[in-house]
């Protein structure tokens, strides 16, 4: 991949694994970095599935370096760089730019409530002038049922006017399918890459013209959801939606991420997966067994996962 | 004051004056604070008035160094200190004890929404265990309407249970008075100190007994706030609370934030205070304009604040 190469197709916002201190755990962390790129999908790492605003600045760069240091592909990352302090954005945001990612998640500033669009766009327009370089790619996180601070469509229409070089697309997490058609036919033929974010998405996401999916179940499941991707044109897309469809159904049974860890320590057979910082719940025996059960049903697998952390 | 004692009263979360590059104004913010203890009130510094949460951790380390190191009495000091990440937290509570505050004014993590009693829990009990400092009082505090994370009074119950030594008290910023009135009921009686969150609840805090107030007007208005801490049981009490209702309905017209830094930048002729920074916006010329003169009209004065600022 070129170094010009726009982000497409699936990405996953990677799930961090953490020691028994508590600590990211970097080594099961790359080898899944690894599993998950070899399955075809990019590394959104430290995104809300990531636990990311759960891990301070310094474990971020930490592990960003650490990444890229174990020779995973810069181009096929988009690690989320979106913190409530100014400082701290610019801080991961340049050190990605620096180390050659291919673009940024930026989650709006999140604490305060009721801002305007006003005060958003200085806030993207001053981190943008303090990294101060045209390599930098910013997809824009909208995810209101979390951040409560909400990225509007004239939003996105005045930060791509001023800053066509480095507004460079969006993950729509709203789960609110008319505001990511609004967002593909305002703004995709411009070039602003539009991600559902989640793979339920998908195909209407392909047939009008977006850019892919950055989604959780990414993490457990990259294979069908790349080929989904790739196959998207031809007979069996129906078909490959409704698979995806039958997975993602089971984990939403369960919150994502403590139930996408207990699937990733169940087929490693490796209980250290399952571990959550405080605020989240680890799921427990009688929810890990009910989801496994499940995931058997529908003859769910992890292909190659095991090899690949031996 | 002794070591021992604990805080009461009334405590402003201090607002934080930013230069032209957006970086914190050491010296007024110093002047500021000193201004407010000269009238009566404690420092909750890192406050969401104080637009904390849009401030890196390191800024917030060098500005308690440099606050304690100006010679304000760390006994009168509540830092806030409750962040997103487990690490920033122990990090800012540590700092905060070692240098002898007298308490911490601590968020629960609050970019995850929907999480349970329990993983809060899990979240102060691990930053008492990892501060692990029997100096610790930590001040919960529940903000439920810029959080979304609320602090319940189960959770209340079992901290307090468990954690006698350390968990020391709440501001209570809901803006419910039956929420205040039940954790003054329940709670106050075992030395679990109840700060309201707003001066328009004063008079009832504290006649159920409760500790005082922590309040965003504080900054504007401390002298009036405090008397009123004094002589609530006097004649005059139910006048006093009157007037101070009067002024904070003036703030409340506004944007809280960039309306108190618009009225300190008038009353000192610097206006270089007026400003913010995003995602917050600044007053406008013609807010500044009607919100001086609503004050003029009840007669506000900030006393001795110009003179300090010299």
């Amino acid at each position: 991949m070129s170094n010009n190469e726009r982000l497409t197709g699936i990405l996953a916002p990677v799930v961090t694994p953490f020691d028994a201190r508590l600590e990211p755990d970097v080594e099961r962390w790359v080898r899944h970095c690894r599993w998950l790129v070899d399955n075809g999908v990019g590394l959104a790492v430290f995104g809300t599935n990531s636990e990311a605003n759960s891990m301070s600045v310094a474990e971020r760069l930490e592990l960003l370096e650490r990444l890229v240091g174990a020779g995973l592909p810069p181009r096929r990352m988009m690690p989320g760089t979106g913190c409530c302090a100014l400082p701290d954005t610019v801080a991961l945001t340049r050190r990605a730019v620096e180390l050659g990612c291919a673009g940024v998640l930026m989650l709006p500033p999140f604490y305060y409530k009721g801002v305007s669009d006003d005060g958003l766009y200085r806030s993207y327009a001053e981190v943008i002038d303090r990294v101060g370089d045209t390599r930098l790619k910013i997809y824009l996180y909208h995810i209101p049922q979390i951040a409560n601070v909400p990225i509007t469509l004239p939003l996105i229409e005045r930060l791509l006017r001023d800053f066509p070089q480095n507004i460079a697309g969006v993950k729509d997490s709203s789960g609110d399918w008319n505001n990511t058609l609004a967002m593909l036919e305002r703004f995709q033929p411009q070039g602003f890459d539009v991600f559902c974010g989640s793979e339920s998405f998908l195909l209407d996401t392909l047939r009008h013209g977006g850019a892919g999916s950055i989604t959780a179940t990414a993490n457990v499941n990259p294979a069908p959801i790349a080929r989904l991707c790739r196959e998207f044109e031809q007979d069996s897309a129906e078909r490959l939606q409704a698979e995806l469809d039958a997975v993602r159904g089971i984990f939403q049974g369960y919150v994502m991420i403590p139930g996408m860890k207990a699937a990733i320590a169940h087929y490693l057979d490796d209980p250290e997966w399952s571990r959550v910082r405080p605020p989240l719940d680890e799921t427990n025996a009688a929810e890990r067994e009910r989801l496994v059960a499940a995931l058997h049903a529908v003859g769910f697998e992890m292909a190659g996962l095991a090899s690949a952390a031996g």
